[in-house]
């Protein structure tokens, strides 16, 4: 490419604060009824008819959750966005307006901060929420997103981690470990590249799990289903710290135990011969892997033939008394204790 | 101090991110009703009754918006409540939670994180607010704070920025100017210290100006005196990037003009003479300074009477036609433009 050919970037200092929150979110509608005011004062405001709100926020900083020199900033925008509504869905509530904040250094351009808020706008449509506010200031080095999302569901329909009881029955809405191999993948082509700058990195034959990890979903169809067949799970949790983790939060909450069978934990093909290539046993990655936003959740017995013909949903065990521990069964009819080993950032 | 009467400090590395949470968060007890689920689920879950949701969101970087040299870290926690408080009572509306969101790097220790907390928490007792979720993470370098704050009101109470109409009158709610003069004094006293590390600095005589800036206070009062003698002004904005920035922000929503005596601006005698011996003029400190956080609001020309017993509040305006501008009167019999220069961190 010539030096002609090179895109234009346009320095943020040229328009300032005001001049890039007007070109990243003027002339957007808003899609649910419930959003008030938007974007432009103090505050956004949302009507509640007879719901309750649900609120979450969570933080990405770079250098920490996301690198980018291999995770596009328009990705980038929608993994911001979906990771909270994942935690709203996580309640058995409907997201309805995020608000993100972004601090960034001056090396970045009105052009790069606008493929961001492409992504984080996609997201928006695709799962129907308004981006109603926040925040868009400068940082010394690096990037940081923090976004809040706020949802709405009646209360009895709300379910927490608390829930689970003997004999309720572990489901998971998808495959795991796909999103931390797809980590691993990027980490290891990243080193190549530093090395040898020449070589073409080699994505294509780990485009599912490069995409698990740069692009989740939330589980908005498995909500949808819930409430379409009056499921009530007796409690839930978003993987995003891997399952162990997240079957002993929703253990230690509900004051019971659990055991989980290894072969009926869904792990995709793809997962599994990555985690051969690397020397890692696929269902520790499954179990520690974290970041894949599928829905962790319990339902009583009776409801068992409410959800066989859920579209995505693997059975994988069953709660038991505390006494009884958290436990893995394996598939060579050993028991092993789960404990908690998922992304921890202050731990070295 | 000996070696020994050091205070010791604890790595955040040996209690991990779920530690540091529950040690911060720990037995904390919920004070408003409509707090239905707090800290320690995927959201947090609010009742609604008949009011809406109004929320904000604002993040604060170190190196950007504060300086540890001369920050508290408590002061910090306070502050980046209250900025958030601010925004709440600017739409009419009572907060009633906040979530918090920390990003870290390995210097920060338990102990420092306590402080910041301690902050944070002093702020929602003395607001009545509760601290409802929040994430923390560490950072590669330096401190972000994001707080998101969540309130109530009736829908026919919210004001907005946009409904100023001509001869409406002008009110702010306190001095002005004061916590950019603090901000001043505290700039000059690190730079003393950089050079001359034995030098005591000097910030007695200066207290009010430092108080403004380190420990500022939301207008809850005002809130609270609109409620009792159900007056809704006409607009309202806190300011935080100062006068002239937010009187434009209500002139450009409303469609309409201001003019604004400069005599009836109100500027605390302190701040007068410490903008004289920075060779500052005080007005220009007050029109562009931010961070007061005072209230500036316009009610129709009926409702004077009900404000005129209001504790704390200075008419300094009435709006005009747009055709006349938003115009400053001043002292001198002489007539200028106002142009907004407030805070603006993209610009060099």
């Amino acid at each position: 490419m010539s030096n002609n050919d090179k895109p234009s970037f346009t320095d943020i200092s040229t328009i300032g604060e005001f001049g890039l929150i007007s070109q990243l979110t003027d002339n957007k509608v808003s899609v649910q009824p419930s959003t008030i005011k938007s974007i432009g004062d103090d505050a956004a405001i949302i009507r509640n008819e007879q719901e309750c709100t649900v609120v979450c926020t969570d933080m990405l900083v770079e250098g920490i959750h996301f690198d980018l020199m291999y995770t596009p900033l328009k990705h980038l925008g929608y993994k911001a966005v979906v990771v909270n509504l994942s935690d709203i869905y996580a309640m058995n509530a409907e997201p309805k307006q995020i608000t993100v904040s972004v601090a960034i250094s001056s090396k970045y351009s009105v052009e790069a901060m606008q493929e961001l808020y492409d992504g984080i706008y996609t997201a928006c449509k695709f799962y129907n929420v308004d981006l109603v506010g926040g925040d868009t200031t400068s940082s010394p080095r690096g990037m940081v997103i923090s976004v809040t999302a706020v949802g709405q569901a009646n209360q009895q329909d709300i379910v927490y981690r608390n829930g689970a009881k003997k004999g309720d029955i572990i489901c998971v809405t998808g495959d795991l470990g796909a999103a931390y191999l797809g980590l691993q993948i990027l980490e290891r082509e990243k080193q190549i590249f530093l090395e040898h700058p020449g070589v073409q990195p080699e994505l294509e034959p780990s485009q599912y799990l490069i995409e698990r990890q740069l692009k989740p979903e939330a589980q908005r169809g498995a909500i949808a289903y819930f409430r379409k067949e009056q499921i009530i799970p007796t409690s839930m949790i978003d993987i995003s710290d891997g399952l162990a983790s997240e079957i002993m939060h929703i253990c230690s909450k509900s004051g019971v135990g659990a055991f989980i069978e290894e072969s009926k934990v869904p792990i995709h093909p793809d997962s599994e011969k990555t985690a051969i290539d690397f020397k890692l046993d696929p269902i520790t990655c499954a179990l520690h892997g974290g970041e894949d936003f599928e829905l962790l959740f319990t339902i009583d017995e009776k409801d068992l033939n409410k959800i066989r013909y859920m579209p995505e949903v693997f059975i994988i065990g069953e709660i038991v008394d505390a006494a009884d521990g958290i436990k893995l069964h394996t598939s060579g009819g050993n028991i092993h204790e789960i404990t908690a080993q998922g992304w921890n950032h202050f731990r070295q």
